[in-house]
């Protein structure tokens, strides 16, 4: 399918934006008018650019407040149209977009709108001009895409037809199965976008919060499929108005929006079982491989680790890179890399089909990680995350795999060694990379995105979004930092089966936690009336507690080390939180600890 | 009326927050519990701290979810109360506030939720503590304080109040005269917010957006008349949930706070003609009085002027400070300050009564300015804006009091020389500054909040916000510029009789403009057909052009000095607005100069 977008969506300049859409790879762009009257260029040269680039412009956008008005307004409204035409001529594209009138309009027949919009038909006819009709979903007297097409149909010119816009029809709770009542030379285009389930105005709702396809609520599977099957052939177009989309890279955002759209009609063509337009079959994770860690002088991880009861787990045959193992939780230490500082480098995963997990990653847009192979060294196949992470996919478990290239470890299940595994990391984004990470979760990783949640900080509210599996054995929790907060540092949660004896035994061995309040344990006391040598126990240890109907959690967070920590994570029963009671507590204290 | 303020209002720890209340002059703090949680500190080294600091903690909150329960879960939150009352104690607190339930309620009857409320309030007397009953307006089945207050008569404990809290009111639109139906002493605590009218969720709507009193759409002045005429004595406190004030500094933030109150106080004092609790009238400004710019080297700025046609007013007789004026257009240039750079550094108004003006600024918490004023010189008083401009008042016109000051200056009526008045003038803010700047705006210079609009520009959209008085002879456009782009350049707009003329004839001396792109005189064309010789003129001078049912508008931009630069308008008829529909283009136009 044929893509496109709305240059609004996109920060900068037209001639940027332009360039930008190619370089991400879009077939096509709607051109918005405010953006070419900004522009110093004249629309010949926005022509002869857009040829070069090898970019179709496929809309130009919008033209409002046309019908529905009296016969003066509507000469005065021909008159602007027939301006714009003769501009769309210079431009080289010949279809306009027409938004229902949310102004001027005075009269609500269909009838008059219908024949209104026939002499603007018979207008752009002399222009060779097509007219795309679309229902705002607040039009003054058309908010509803069956009632555009009433009017079109009415009206009924071969030049005349429908505009759709996901964001219009879903955000008003329209069916969109109506939408394969109409005929398909009459779609003449589509837009898609995504939204948050906000109860809010809808034009707030539209201007402001508008996200790609895959990073809001909206079923727009569900919507394309309705769209396609009623035999739309046209581009799939994105139109997308959002605050921050306004001001990140315009490279950066365009090459995310064409994710997206790739991602979309990849999922629509999974559910319809469109075999030729699938790209391959996702591969949500079955289990952490492992997690990586980078920096010039790993030395103070690896004791914190072993203080933990992490084991060793051997020395990389031909590379500076140490493994360190709680039982089937692997933490690898590379010390390759030049850059200062000590971070959250690669995620490893168990997928059925390691191949088909990067094959699918690739061709929805991520770029190819770089990672050099040795010899005899098992391949995994990897991409880039947005925010540069590696991310890996295995089809083997770990001992079946790239174990065996380290060598001299102790034995990972001698008596003290701490058994668990990777129950969650925690990834802290900057609220500009936030929604390309959710897409890129759900796109490449094929995780599932659950409900969000603010949690008070002393510097602002962190919004904590959750991507995970259905069984939880993969969960990533996900941190919007506030704007004006340094960026939060990066976590591995590992879960073991009794996190006091944990912390006791790191405590015994000269590991000191992050000091929790006294004024903590007596709230914890008046919330739930615990045991009190429970509430004695995790007290002495530093320990954090929380519960719920279905169980218990008891965790606790080692000093920083550089932008990385770990925490000791056990859930009792079926408790499938992340102890978001506790975040403010661990968010002030991380703060007056100075970090 | 005492003053105090929750805690959750500011960023930071709890220690910060108390120091920062008390240095703005708060009498006492609201302690929310999570603060308290999250401090190292123990209650009772809180209580000492507010002690020494003398604040008094006037309400402890929030405790939840009590009320309309089955008896085993009342069981347990009498439990929970219990612990917390201990806390309290230690804290030398006596008053909690309680929420409506949210989350547990099961039983609707008022009677059931009395008789638990009782038991509530007979437990608390044990430890001499009272609870406010406060209705949330999400409330499961309490949400209308009236219904609270039927509850709270039904209790019938004499420790047993109401809480109001203006948002939780206003914001589902109950008619607040009901409130002095309540008896006098049940009327136990004040929480007062402002809010903007937005059209969304109510609890999203609270958490997020809440705002000072004075910054929002809410009648506070016409709340906070009921609640005193009902005879309410207790503190005047403010909970103000707000992403901005969790990230903005907290001895700043806290400053802006108690202005807010005090404007609320003095405003709610004017309107019921309580004179002994009102601190000054208002002076709403007749006319601007001159702006001053300042910098280390003025002369690029002189240059612009004279080009302009602005006469040169002379030299200060004492400091290197120069004047320039087109008729009452007055431009002071200053060249004592030794910062590098250009800026716009003060701005002086024209009032009744000028002494006046500035004690009640200073009175509601303005920093006073200082400004060295020699022997036989006219003094202004004046006080510092929030972001440092300096704010002159004067009862004199120019001519009969500064003026004489300057000496050596051509006649500024000669021919050729430009005829204006200072039209508006442009101030841009960073966003964690915008809010306080229009609470200044409203109290401090007594000027009303237009309605705001969002503008979009090549780096996000700018929000633009007019403060003004009725009769438009001062205007203060403000503008909030997205989080990631630079900070905007401020500027100052001149009205003349006649914009082409003026632009013909700066151009003439050699300065050139903004150059518009010619796409934007095609649009111009086809949104309003205007007449082939004005378009010429517009196109060929580079002026930009709006209009409206009123009447038309032409002006044009100078380049920037610095972080300044000129406007000079024409308002045709009765044109009230300020070319928003140009902006998106000036903005593009300003970045693509790489400015």
């Amino acid at each position: 399918m044929r893509t496109s977008i709305a240059t609004v969506c996109l920060s900068g300049g037209l001639v940027e934006k332009l360039h930008a859409c190619a370089a991400a790879g879009f077939d096509g762009v709607e051109i918005m008018d405010s953006d070419l009257v900004a522009a110093y260029e004249s629309p010949e040269e926005i022509r002869a650019l857009c040829a070069r680039l090898g970019l179709r412009i496929d809309l130009f956008q919008p033209f409002r407040d046309f019908e529905g008005v009296d016969e003066l307004t509507l000469l005065e409204n021909l008159r602007r149209a027939r301006a714009k035409f003769e501009v769309m001529q210079r431009l080289g594209t010949n279809m306009m977009l027409l938004c229902s009138n949310v102004a001027t309009a005075t009269v609500a027949e269909p009838e008059v709108a219908a024949e209104q919009l026939g002499r603007l038909a018979d207008l752009a006819a002399e222009y060779g001009i097509s007219i795309a009709y679309e229902a705002l979903a607040w039009g003054k007297y058309v908010s509803d895409y069956r009632d555009a097409w009433r009017i079109v149909e009415l009206a009924d010119r071969a030049n005349l037809g429908i505009c759709l816009d996901s964001f219009h029809v879903l955000s008003r709770g329209h069916d969109p199965s109506g939408i394969e009542a109409i005929e398909p030379d009459k779609l003449f285009f589509l837009q898609l976008a995504d939204a948050p389930a906000f109860d809010m105005d809808v034009l707030s709702w539209s201007r402001h919060h508008r996200l790609f396809p895959g990073e809001g609520s909206f079923d727009l599977t569900g919507f394309l499929s309705h769209v396609l099957l009623a035999g739309y052939r046209g581009p799939l177009s994105l139109e997308v108005f959002n605050d921050t989309f306004r001001q990140t890279d315009v490279q950066r955002t365009a090459a995310h929006a064409l994710r997206s759209l790739r991602w979309l009609s990849d999922r629509t063509a999974a559910r319809n079982g469109w075999e030729d337009l699938q790209i391959a079959v996702p591969q949500p994770p079955r289990a952490f491989d492992f997690v990586e860690i980078a920096g010039e002088d790993l030395a103070p991880v690896e004791d914190l680790l072993n203080k933990l009861g992490f084991s060793f787990g051997g020395g990389h045959r031909s590379k500076p890179v140490r493994l360190w193992r709680a039982g089937d939780a692997h933490v690898i230490l590379n010390e390759q890399h030049r850059a200062p500082g000590t971070r959250l480098a690669g995620v490893g995963f168990v997928v059925e089909d390691a191949a088909a997990a990067a094959k699918r990653a690739l061709a929805i847009g991520a770029p190819p990680a770089f990672r050099r192979t040795y010899e005899g060294e098992y391949p995994l196949p990897a991409v880039s995350a947005p925010d540069g992470t590696g991310v890996y996919w295995n089809s083997q478990s770990a001992a079946d795999s790239w174990l065996v290239e380290f060598q001299g470890g102790e034995s990972p299940t001698a008596q003290g060694n701490l058994q668990g595994v990777i129950d969650h990391i925690n990834l802290a984004y900057p609220w500009q990379e936030f929604d390309e990470a959710v897409l890129f979760n759900t796109s490449a990783l094929a995780l599932d995105a659950a409900p969000s949640a603010d949690l008070p900080g002393p510097r602002g509210l962190v919004r904590s979004q959750v991507m995970r599996t259905a069984d939880g054995a993969v969960r990533l929790a996900m941190n919007l930092a506030p704007p004006t907060a340094p960026l939060q540092p990066r976590h591995v949660a590992v879960r073991v089966s009794d996190a006091i004896a944990t912390a006791r035994q790191a405590k015994g061995r000269g590991l000191s936690f992050l000091p929790i309040p006294a004024n903590y344990y007596d709230d914890l006391d008046a919330r739930f009336g615990l045991d009190p040598e429970l509430i004695a126990d995790l007290r002495a240890l530093d320990l954090l507690y929380d519960r719920d109907e279905s169980g218990a959690f008891i965790h606790f967070y080692t000093p920083m080390i550089g932008d990385v920590f770990f925490e000791i994570v056990e859930r009792v029963g079926d408790y499938d939180g992340y102890g978001a009671a506790n975040a403010p507590v661990r968010l002030a204290v991380q703060r007056s600890d100075g970090q």
